[in-house]
């Protein structure tokens, strides 16, 4: 089934759950500044959503590397090589942003 | 009024604008595991949406620095010595996070 | 030959050549402080030799991942599983730092 | 005496040690790659680096703010507005590096 290509896609819901706060703390920040809340106040919710981005994106890594790259590298071929570029070059976004 | 008593109000509706964006992103990326996108994708939006979201945490940075930190170092006592030991402490949270 | 069993010993010569390019700006740094030199450029250089520190370890990292987890794939059995939860730590950690 | 004229100079001794210690940390890197150390270990020695050495810039600028900045505001004049954008533009290398 399609839907079950990617390895994400076991802890799908609790993916869901995890961007569902992070759309929480966007909305929240979003309406700190309108409020007018103290600066210092709204660079701390800004450092709690980035870091909780950054877990979410390491964990959606980890279950890529399992799945899609050790998958690729144990049916052999061309693919994996292909496959840990884009996930290296992912890696690379993630450390440098 | 006290609406506009912190720095970055002059810039008030750029922030909400870039917030409301950041907040678009999020949903974005919520839409995308549901829809099973491919992960290096969802990767790529993420970092996209970090950055987006240091970027906000800079500009209010410099704002709080420019406004609150100076005005309380030109107009003298030890309240400056306060505001920057929030400032760096803030500072510490955006490069560590 | 045990020193040949590290994926980045092929591009070892290159490694050790930008190794001692960060000792070396490590020393400039030092010496800097030393000789009074503006804060400022000093922080200019600490981001230089941070990201040229990132830029290898994301190198080291692209190999490991290329070398030893996909042979460990490749071969079969549960050592792939162990390879890439330590990757995947080690990517936390360039990531969290 | 020039050599006192920027803030970081009350704890130059300290910076010096702190430094040092960095400095051994890159020779410790570039003799763990001769050596084949295992690529994780290295991995984590790296981020330990620049991990020691955020926490140079942090405590360096904290010390700039305190002292260059805050100083130029309770002078007065336009020098505060131009030492804070340097300030700005240096955090910003620092958070994205």
């Amino acid at each position: 089934m399609e839907s079950f290509s990617h390895g994400y896609m076991s802890d799908k819901s609790k993916y869901l759950a995890r961007l569902r706060r992070v759309e929480g703390q966007a909305r929240g920040i979003h309406r700190m500044v309108e409020e007018d809340t103290y600066c210092i106040d709204i660079l701390t919710q800004i450092s709690a959503m980035t870091s909780a981005l950054e877990n979410v994106a390491l964990a959606l890594l980890n279950d890529h590397l399992k799945h899609c790259v050790v998958d690729a590298a144990a049916s052999g071929g061309g693919d994996a090589e292909e496959k840990l570029q884009e996930a290296s070059a992912a890696i690379q976004r993630l450390v440098k942003s």
